[in-house]
């Protein structure tokens, strides 16, 4: 059986994108047990694929946690919006999601160490929480909620202290990370023009609950 | 000649803090050089000191140059404080301090990429930027100059916002750091309780020289 060029192409990328994904996957495992510091063989023995295609993927361990990395925020961001969809004020939304994030040092704690390793780059990523955080603060802006003259510079505070506060949350295992994360996401809706008994207010708000929007409606 | 047990043992301490103090100073030229990916080999080189002597001090080259850049940020910590010194209102120490420490982003890009890639680890550091910001915050609150109930999140505002601005601005290369530093060392005031009018007259005062403090009052 003979196929055209162009279907073997295909079928080559799928097979490709199949190998990536494994071991992103294996990678999201290790980040999830804290095991990091496995060699490559064991990485692609956990992927099921061969150790010379990891080569094929990534040129290091490290890129291949960041691509995990990446991979797991941008969920989370999804799990995010979906849980912030209904929430009407833009100061709202960018609390809640401020808010939760936060409290993902302590329930996630390899996670937020992986991602406090890998901190100031994962400002850059193209996915992710810093273009949400863009969005969300924008659109505060653009509905007249939030003074900010300079987007970047608001996602730029925003997005530090959520990382420092992962850092911080490490160095005081006694502090209420929930009070923390709530404190901080009122300075900055202070900071972006939100009076201050609003911003207190919305800091303290019921949260909704991230498991309950895990899924995606699929749930009998 | 003999000596006593405890004069040698002396001497070994001289020995190997000499030898400590050389691969310190070998690391902070690779890193203002930009090369810190050069093997264990070319720094003990570097440093005039036998390879073997490099591991009765550090187990890893990031360990020694997380040391290094702990020291360099000791150092600059030190100037800021003469810089600072003779200044009486604790929030315009504060702002000068962040200020500068802004625009080091630019003028040091080597190490502001080290620190970049230490950016959390250096927040628990006893020496360094963080302490001192910590010592500036609690004289604000101290003096009644700012409202600041956990001096510790204050800090971590700060810090997220030093570290995330350098990202920041290797990212936008066309990007002026000054008006950003200015700007951000301005949000935070405002955030520490500072009426914005005042923040704003803060953070536009002329910056003292930080290249006239260097000495230690010894230029003739």
């Amino acid at each position: 059986m003979t196929e055209a060029p162009s279907q073997q192409g295909n079928r080559l990328d799928r097979r490709k994108a199949r190998t990536r994904a494994a071991l992103i996957r294996a990678a999201q495992t290790l980040i999830a047990e804290g095991r990091t510091h496995v060699p490559i063989l064991e990485i692609t023995q956990a992927a099921d694929v061969g150790m010379g295609s990891f080569y094929n993927h990534f040129e290091t361990k490290e890129q291949l946690f960041e691509a995990a990395l990446e991979s797991v925020l941008d969920s989370y961001g999804q799990l995010l919006d979906r849980v912030t969809a209904e929430i009407e004020d833009p100061a709202e939304v960018f609390a809640t999601s401020f808010r939760l994030a936060g409290r993902l040092h302590r329930r996630e704690p390899d996670l937020s160490r992986v991602l406090l390793n890998n901190a100031t780059r994962l400002l850059s990523a193209e996915d992710g929480l810093a273009p949400r955080a863009r969005r969300d603060i924008q659109a505060g802006v653009d509905a007249g909620r939030f003074q900010v003259e300079d987007v970047d510079l608001a996602v730029t505070m925003a997005a530090g202290a959520l990382l420092c506060l992962g850092q911080l949350l490490h160095d005081q295992p006694e502090r209420d990370d929930a009070a923390a994360a709530d404190r901080l996401a009122e300075n900055l809706l202070r900071m972006f023009g939100v009076p201050a008994r609003q911003a207190h207010r919305i800091c303290r708000l019921p949260l909704p609950d991230p498991s309950s929007a895990r899924g995606d409606g699929s749930a009998a």
